[in-house]
């Protein structure tokens, strides 16, 4: 027999993640959406453990960012007219690289074929040269910011080195919307949002003016984005349709101080600059947000987060996903390399949490600066503003058309000309005053290039003592992938108990869990046990919980608790007939009190509103054995 | 100058409709979606008021049915294969018809179109003949059930008797379904969800095995569903995207007793029956739900409402209803025609409820029998079935294959051999053996038509006693617009002070409410009393609260505060400086009561959590005069 080899820490992770996929398919976490059917690349439903999972997560993201910040909460469509997204840029670079290959005609998305190569080459038979190894890492990388020509040039080096014998045609632009038709008529094109921030834009104003203009002020709203991906590989972690919750926080750019920062400012985080995966390192850089925004990048001489706002929602973003139970130390951000940056972002860190895959992107915080909103001012002739006060104030031209003297002259062509003039800025203003004195006329051009010619009775001009200017306000942007979240908490709370792998536990944290409390009888065959946990699961009805009278044993019903996250348990004894008592059992360390079970409902109240702890209630009422078999 | 004329009831209505439109506008309850460009009909967003009352009222929903009847939640996806939506019928059926108009080209959805013509006709300049008005009225509720032909006869009909000048082309079919693709091929065509119930037929299998085959039980979720409208013009009531939540409740046919069915039965509903409808009747008959299941209706000869499933979420709806702040008199529940029900419907019970124009469908319970498990079940080839017992235990003959011999016969054609046999029924098997014992061969036809000859060496047959057997379920839908529902609620909620009709109130219950509290300073010079009012705002941070020191008098705040149904305010006055109280308002009443600051947070949770009402806190602490301007 050859000797056993040894595991890698890779194979063992590759294992736990087999287990934990096995788990999530047996107990209905997830399921492929339409697997009656064959099922549908990208396209995932949420089961049972799942489903409330997130709701429980989105209430948890509306009590910490929605109602802590007071943002103003919306509910915005999820099919979007086409113009709206040509706007917004989307119709034109919303793009990922799609190559075929020649054979098979499959197709793939062509960042995540050199990714793959380069893992490939990056572990050869043979020992890798390091200049070599550095070389492929840093193609990996930057793999999703290459230009068609870069990706066919390093899809060639790649198949050559690794002896892949795939071919490929030349890599072509694919636009990842999912498009429609609005109404009967078919010529009404729509698509489906690739994110939720354009619902936000559009309801800049209207939200603005419900403030009675108080800036700054931020929207927010979850729901459902859809990207018509490629080919869809990444498992639960690149979905075709997910949820996001999403905000905008709109600020004045000479007023870049957020009120709230001191409240985060000793939140420690983990931060992978740019210029620090440029050199291919991936360790990175533990510090407080006060020290992320106060002291410099030696590489650029400025602060590692200039924006006080963006570094408010780093803080705030730590705090989230700790509170949803991700663990401090796989949680980072790394910052976006200039060219992966999207067509609208100025700056930009993804929050990124640590997997048995690997890292994945779970958070983006964005500065999307005034990008979109001038999109949409232009786009649709509105003014998308705030106003400020000037520090001093000053004087200023403005034209008041003469209405009546307008009507009567041009009749129907009145209107237009009533809207050239009410857009001039001063500088037009000031122009139309010159040539009116001047000439004693003047001509304009209105839509559809017709000139008309203006008398000084049409118009007059005024000097105004103005305190206050409009500008485009800036915007962060902090966006949630509560899909990819999810995952990440059921992926990072995983284990199995040492004494038994096949014994396989979610630590969901209490206030979080999908069910929060097993009630059981220790024999089902005592009629008494079974009325006594009747009214116990009466008595708890503000509770998610789960009765379990079938004919398994107490520790088999716990194992299945357990593969759920169920945080409680309570078992109905002998005991418990006569002295009207009843044993509560934590997943976590099997251990179990035993209380009155009056008691139980503010007992369990407290745990899972998180106003105490597992410790504070085994203090109280002492430990006592356990009913489970030996583990 | 003419006489006043006086308003009718008609009049007032629709006056004050106006009015709640106009005050949705200016406090942004809802928006056109994508108004900055142009808007497009049925799309619209929900604001600050609306997404809160969203949330909160799903909430409810979820504590009212999903926990209370511990149902199954999950999570579904909105694009569906275009074959899943074939095999449910949706591709062919889910059609309006539409209709042009031949000078404008404008496309009307043709029921509507009859709707609109019969009020046309029910209001003649002349006294109308009673006949003529019951023949129109039941025309108007027939609209929608006609066929293609009896549309375009009744639409002349009309056309003609209300002098209608309007030239139509004929109806024709519309499939109200977005269609869009999956992946890049081009060749996968899909929809968006025209309703969320079929996500739940697909995990049926998932959730009966998850619940370890238990009978019966329900899958619940809630979600976005799509429609592509011809023509909406039902504002608020006719999206094209819109919130549903639904769950399917699996039953064994043999079995349609509900165990829960006693606690809603004095639960007290408005009935209008089909056959009342054909009639013309229009006021309901008022029963309890003990009356609606027990006690016949004289026109069939049977209860009013055959199956108890149905009856129990007649009851369960109306509790719901009123939880989330309808009126009893203002709801009721209409029988479906026969010609009315959609194509997977046995019967069918709409909710509706009384709005400023007209009552409106809300919710629809259905009975959609086994239809949906049936089509699937054909259009995969799978069993979605589950097991009962028998009353006695059978023998029953099965047929157990020779695997080897057959593989070693039929090599490739082993598995299609396999699957054949697999797939019969007793009398399959029977006629089987039959064939067997006779001709000591048998031939069957395999897929693709070939013909396979079998020896007595490939088959086994057995006798076996079988104690359970399979059925396909039956299910009965209760299906929530929660957007109607939603606009329900502000619609029968507003109301104008006798005193000053422009002072608008929306009196949401305190426990959905979008904001719950506004806290504010008698004069916002007074230093003290600002800090008083940031103070309680910390103390309220579990509370969805809004601190106003703006420069607008109390009165105004709270007349603003009304307008979007906060239902409590606390005004910090002179007097809190001294003896730390503060007044305690509540909105419908414009009553106060003075108290201590720091019992505020408990009374506010009361009255929000609805564990106590205003006049018990009124009769705690006796009331004070308001500082509210009179009104």
């Amino acid at each position: 027999m050859p000797p056993k080899k040894e595991k890698t820490e890779a194979d063992l992770l590759k294992e736990k993640n087999q287990q934990l996929q096995t788990l999530m398919k047996e107990r209905f976490f997830t399921n492929p959406a339409f697997d009656l059917y064959g099922g549908k690349a990208g396209l995932h439903d949420l089961g049972p453990v799942m489903a409330p999972l997130f709701h429980n997560v989105i209430q948890e993201w509306r009590r910490h960012f929605v109602f802590h910040d007071n943002l103003q909460e919306i509910d915005a469509t999820v099919i979007t007219p086409s113009r709206v997204l040509e706007v917004s840029g989307h119709v034109e670079k919303f793009n990922d690289m799609k190559i075929k290959e020649k054979t098979t005609g499959e197709l793939y998305r062509a960042d995540k074929l050199i990714e793959e190569l380069c893992d490939k080459a990056l572990n050869p038979k043979q020992p890798l040269d390091p200049q070599l190894k550095e070389k492929y890492t840093i193609m990996k990388n930057e793999a999703d910011s290459m230009s068609a020509d870069q990706m066919k040039a390093t899809i060639e080096e790649l198949v050559k080195v690794t002896g892949d014998k795939r071919q490929f045609e030349d890599p072509a632009p694919f636009n990842l919307m999912f498009s429609t038709q609005i109404g009967p008529t078919g010529d009404d094109p729509a698509y489906l949002r690739p994110e939720i921030a354009q619902g936000m834009f559009m309801n800049f104003k209207a939200c603005y003016e419900e403030l009675n203009h108080r800036m700054p002020f931020g929207i927010a709203q979850f729901g459902k984005a859809f990207r018509n991906e490629i080919a869809p590989k990444g498992g639960l972690f690149r979905l075709r349709e997910f949820q996001l919750a999403e905000f905008e926080y709109f600020y004045d750019p000479q007023q870049t101080t957020h009120s709230n920062l001191s409240l985060v400012k000793d939140v420690v985080v983990l931060m992978l600059t740019r210029e620090m995966q440029e050199k291919g390192i991936e360790v990175p850089l533990e510090m407080t947000i006060e020290q992320a925004h106060t002291t410099n990048n030696p590489e650029t001489g400025k602060p590692y987060v200039e924006n006080q706002i963006l570094a408010y929602y780093l803080g705030r973003t730590q705090l989230f996903l700790e509170k949803v139970g991700l663990r401090k130390e796989k949680i980072r951000f790394r910052q976006h390399l200039r060219k992966q940056m999207a067509h609208y972002a100025r700056d930009c860190w993804d929050g990124e949490a640590l997997s048995l895959t690997g890292w994945q992107e779970i958070v983006g915080i964005a500065d999307r600066s005034a990008y979109d909103l001038e999109a949409h001012s232009r786009g649709t002739n509105t003014q998308l503003v705030a106003k400020r006060d000037l520090p001093e104030p000053i004087q200023k031209t403005v034209l008041v058309p003469v209405s009546k003297v307008i009507g009567q002259t041009f009749k129907q062509k009145a209107k237009p000309v009533q809207s050239y003039l009410n857009s001039l800025d001063e500088a037009g203003v000031l122009a139309l005053k010159q040539q009116i004195e001047t000439n004693q006329k003047a001509t304009i051009t209105i839509s559809e290039g017709e000139q008309i010619e203006l008398s000084p009775a049409m118009l007059e001009f005024k000097v105004e003592t103005v305190r206050e200017e409009d500008y485009i306000p800036f915007v962060v942007e902090p966006s949630y992938g509560i899909s990819r979240i999810l995952f990440s908490i059921i992926d990072q709370n995983f284990w199995t108990r040492p004494s038994d792998q096949n014994r396989r536990v979610i630590s969901f944290p209490a206030t979080l869990a999908p069910k929060q409390v097993l009630i059981q009888p220790l024999s089902v065959k005592s009629q008494k046990q079974l009325e006594i946990c009747h009214s116990i699961e009466a008595s708890l009805k503000h509770f998610s919980r789960l009765i379990d009278t079938g004919g398994a044993s107490v520790g088999k019903k716990y194992a299945r608790a357990d593969e759920i996250g169920m945080p409680f348990g309570i078992t109905v004894d002998g005991t418990s007939e006569t002295d009207n008592t009843a044993t509560l059992r934590e997943r976590d360390s099997s251990q179990q009190v035993r209380l009155p079970i009056t008691e139980i409902p503010k007992v369990l109240k407290k745990l899972v509103k998180g106003s105490a702890n597992w410790e504070t209630i085994v203090s109280q009422y002492g430990l006592v054995p356990t009913a489970e078999a030996k583990e």
